[in-house]
């Protein structure tokens, strides 16, 4: 079986952002691939009963002067768009239709809309939007518009986010390497430790 | 004004425990003190909203996993008591009584009691125990026993954790350094990094 990392992520995560901008060179490090696998954190929080950090007392001020430190850490743009947290449903979809033809174009056009909505500050919730933020990419955004409507794509997105479910995968960003389980952005150096020596 | 690191934990916190083995090394390699201040994350989580996480479904379980993993990591021995998560209002209010004697006296005591819970699995709770670890620590055991119950100890600590939550302290552990938060054991680096270079 080959080695890989699942890069578990929701289009709406600022951390998920930050974790798209490393994990990558982190494969390239160890000379393994990365399966980028957006979901939908929403569909999680009725399982755990969490709450979007941003929306909690206290936590939520942290979160938005965090992320802002850490961006500026790893010397990336960011930017929280006005609508936050915000619907990421079309992403995902926009993301698996593609996937079913080639996966580095799914890749991507998940670092396009990653950078339309958290380096640019960009609405991506609107099926419109993920087209046009497609079409600037480089892929035909009506073909995008229409393909997200289909039927398959829709039961597809619900059995990555059950499998994601079923694997445990409760945050975002979440890593997946030789069936480990990391979570967050600050599990990065885990991960790197994990396939440099293994457990 | 010196520069210090205030160090925030609760004392049935797993990686407020972590935390403590490794905070006098990071402090001593910047040659500034820390300020142990322990509080209680109950009565955080009651403005919060939010629950424990080994009582939060999926999360709970990669809690204990990502524990062990980050105590093996860091060559730290760890073992959750069998009562967990354990209040902490008796080993918070022997902390203070002992600090105003000897801040020095007081982070040894509150090592004693992190290595009792989490090093040895006991459970530090009851009034008896904290006793019994002070004395094996070289304290006066009964004095520490007589002394917690003490209206201005009891009051001392009510004043504590209304501080820390008025400093917007949330999670345990949590540092501030030059009135910047950190939260988090995985936040350790970013303290290390801003003692180093400032914001």
């Amino acid at each position: 079986m080959t080695r890989q990392i699942d890069f578990y992520f929701d289009f709406s995560s600022p951390y998920g952002y930050l974790a798209s901008t490393q994990i990558d060179a982190l494969g390239a490090k160890h000379g393994i691939s990365v399966r980028w696998r957006p979901f939908l954190l929403g569909a999680v929080f009725k399982i755990t009963g969490v709450v979007p950090l941003a929306l909690v007392p206290l936590k939520g001020d942290y979160f938005f002067h965090d992320t802002q430190r850490s961006a500026r850490l790893l010397g990336v743009p960011l930017t929280i768009p006005a609508q936050f947290p915000f619907g990421t449903v079309t992403s995902c979809r926009a993301f698996y239709l593609m996937q079913d033809e080639s996966p580095e174009a799914a890749v991507r056009l998940a670092k396009a809309l990653f950078h339309a909505a958290f380096a640019e500050g960009r609405d991506i919730c609107p099926v419109e939007q993920v087209g046009a933020i497609a079409e600037e990419a480089g892929f035909d955004g009506d073909a995008v518009m229409t393909g997200i409507q289909r039927p398959e794509v829709k039961e597809r997105l619900k059995r990555e986010v059950e499998e994601a479910i079923s694997r445990g995968v409760f945050g975002s960003p979440f890593f997946i390497v030789d069936g480990e389980p990391f979570w967050g952005m600050d599990r990065l150096d885990q991960v790197d430790q994990w396939l440099s020596h293994g457990g």
